[in-house]
């Protein structure tokens, strides 16, 4: 039953659908730059990999007809010209730099998508409206450098040009470095506050990277904003005693004191349902012997939220619960480390990617981004939104993350209808 | 007030007392062999520094007129000749090996708190009617080999003289030849069940190596025995998930059971008061990243009682909380691997313990011995009875481990009237 026909046929260029074969060729061909042993990708930013792998996208681009800009914090930018040029731009894209252990479709997916709508648009004739670009973004990851994000991070003013390229691998090797020697030292801006040219809407398609779609049997992800995050390091600190002669009144545990504070960081996330999220990732326990009662205890918080007032929520049960678990003796030592403002996507856009999902005939369902993605940079200079794809037992940043090709097909059917209905027919 | 003088004046050898600067003095020349910059001492077992404390100890006891006997383990023995030498030996002991960061005291008091014992009866002229010995247990910290307090074990037949003796440090070195290289390989049977000496009473002085003493201003412990011990690993496998995709109710968060674990731990020990201990010392977190939520945590549990059914009641408790804990996807598993049983001491001895704190007026209070000594393992052959004496802030296995010098000769000579009374004069 495909609900959307009426609304198809009174629209152009309604039937189209992209070739999930010849996508997932680009995929596999892409994921032999850098490909490991274990089936997984190796390719860091701005590696010698990485630069094949962006030639690739150069080379498959220009066979689209596209012109292709590099900027100076070597983000790439293949531009189908529309009927209006002067328009602004709908874009998408995404990263194909990887995490060490990283798989083939994390960012790739979206840029190889991205080139996918163009192919299927040139393979029916159409010329949309606006211009078109695929944006590539340097070092999403931020395995290689930080900060992550970069490429959009820049483009957005999150942080300067500068600070940027002057930032070094481990082995003291620079961001304007490693661009020059792969040739990607663009000299277009990277800064919108620099010229760098506003989108007219930026669309990323994107594997979840989590379990809720595929959990919830749902094809199609429409994200509705990214979550916001607050990052915290914590010490408590008691004293260490032996295990045996240290009667349990006479205790000052600090890992005592931590398992209340590990249960209550989840107790804090539960409150805040259903987009707060609460994870102690990190706990080291110091002394670490098998009969010595922990001195100290040093663990990280990660908190998740889709507003402000929510994560001010947290913080503040955060800072309630230190006290609280406090005990005799035991300190609790709080401090932030990261604060990263949520980011709605625009209204708009995503109503055009659930009505492309719709018009598919796919399954879709409103979901946020608990992750980073270019695309929450972006957010802020242009209307945005997100598309999400079930990926296998929602694993990334590992060798083993998969993905079902007529997923992937169909997320990239949903980009096309999306930025099609916001490019419009020429 | 002396309550016990009505006793004491009616006892030959009452009044007698030891010189605290002498047993100082040994104790500080002692500390010298294997001296630490930070003040501690690393003496570790049959090293060339082990064998210069002990051939320092075997000077000072033939100066004090005794014969030495060295066992197959290395073990040594002063003997004092007593008015009937065909009567068990009252004897009294320790160790001298220290932990790599150790201390002056743990050790070396009980074997120099021994000799300040025959000093005292030399210049008093007073003969026992039963011999006395001041033994050197081989190996008690088990920091080179295990197992540990392997000298006093293989004497009690916790184990086999060829099990100890093949032991091997990291340098891959035995038990046997290191007790060659260092001329300690004596020809005394070194187990009783091989003919070794049965002693007539056994009294080891010890510093407490807690706080119990000090926080309650008691000067003398009277060791009423050892608590048993349970030892545990125990795995809890979830699965790792990045903490920002994945929503709180599709977790499987290990860490958050673990923490769970630690308080019912916690729980366990204190439903079994006064004696319960229960510790978890070690706790690893897997892959332990900040955005990654915990797929895997390894954690200790050290369990300690003063009898049998106490432990076998915090056994079936740890069991239950394992079941309890355990959340979906989420499972506990509870290996054994260390069962240590309770080792009550011998009421007769404590309460010479009691009596000679008393005629020396000191302050004195029951307490148990939550730490292994080599007093555990002579317990199972010979009545046998433990003094302790306060440690600054119950710090020991630390370079910083201190004594107060009154509290030394307080121990002494509670050691002293005990080791008389049980003796008898000739």
């Amino acid at each position: 039953m495909d609900l959307s026909m009426p609304v198809a046929s009174a629209t152009p260029g309604a039937s189209l659908a992209i070739d999930g074969e010849r996508l997932w060729q680009r995929l596999m061909a892409l994921a032999r730059i850098g490909a490991t042993p274990r089936g997984g990708v190796c390719r860091l930013a701005l590696t010698d990999l990485d630069r094949q792998g962006r030639e690739l996208f150069v080379q498959w681009a220009r066979e689209l007809g596209c012109s292709v800009r590099v900027d100076a914090i070597g983000n790439l930018f293949a531009r189908r010209a529309g009927g209006d040029d002067t328009l602004p731009a709908v874009a998408t894209g995404s990263h194909i730099d990887t995490q060490p252990t990283g798989g083939k479709f994390d960012g790739n997916y979206g840029v190889l998508a991205g080139l996918e709508v163009l192919a299927t648009l040139n393979d029916a004739g159409i010329r949309t409206r606006a211009p078109l670009e695929v944006c590539v973004w340097t070092n999403e990851e931020g395995s290689r450098f930080v900060p992550v994000m970069m490429g959009s991070g820049v483009y957005a003013g999150a942080f300067g040009l500068d600070h940027a390229l002057a930032a070094t691998d481990r082995d003291g090797v620079s961001v304007r470095d490693a661009l020059r020697a792969i040739g990607h030292a663009g000299d277009a801006p990277a800064a919108v506050a620099d010229g760098a040219p506003r989108f007219g809407a930026y669309f990323e398609a994107h594997i979840e990277q989590g379990p809720v779609l595929e959990n919830a049997g749902v094809t199609i992800g429409a994200v509705t904003g990214a979550l916001g995050q607050r990052w915290y390091d914590v010490t408590v600190t008691g004293m260490e005693a032996h295990a045996g002669p240290t009667p349990m009144a006479l205790r000052r545990d600090a890992l005592l004191v931590a398992a209340e504070l590990v249960q209550r960081v989840n107790a804090i996330a539960l409150a805040e349902q259903p987009h707060g999220r609460g994870t102690v990732g990190c706990l080291d326990v110091f002394p670490n012997s098998r009969n010595v009662i922990p001195g100290r205890v040093r663990l990280t918080v990660d908190f998740r939220h889709a507003d402000d007032a929510g994560l001010a929520r947290m913080d503040e049960a955060l800072r309630a619960a230190a006290v609280d678990a406090a005990a005799p003796g035991v300190t609790v030592n709080v401090t932030p480390v990261v604060d990263f403002p949520p980011q709605p996507f625009d209204a708009e856009l995503v109503e055009w990617v659930r009505q492309g999902a719709r018009r598919a005939g796919l399954s879709c369902m409103d979901v946020v981004s608990g992750a980073g993605h270019d695309a929450v940079y972006v957010a802020r200079t242009a209307p945005t939104a997100m598309i999400f794809v079930p990926c296998k037992d929602g694993i990334s940043h590992n060798e083993i993350e998969d993905a079902k090709p007529e997923h992937l097909s169909a997320g990239a059917n949903v980009l096309l209808h999306a930025m099609l209905a916001r490019a419009g027919i020429a």
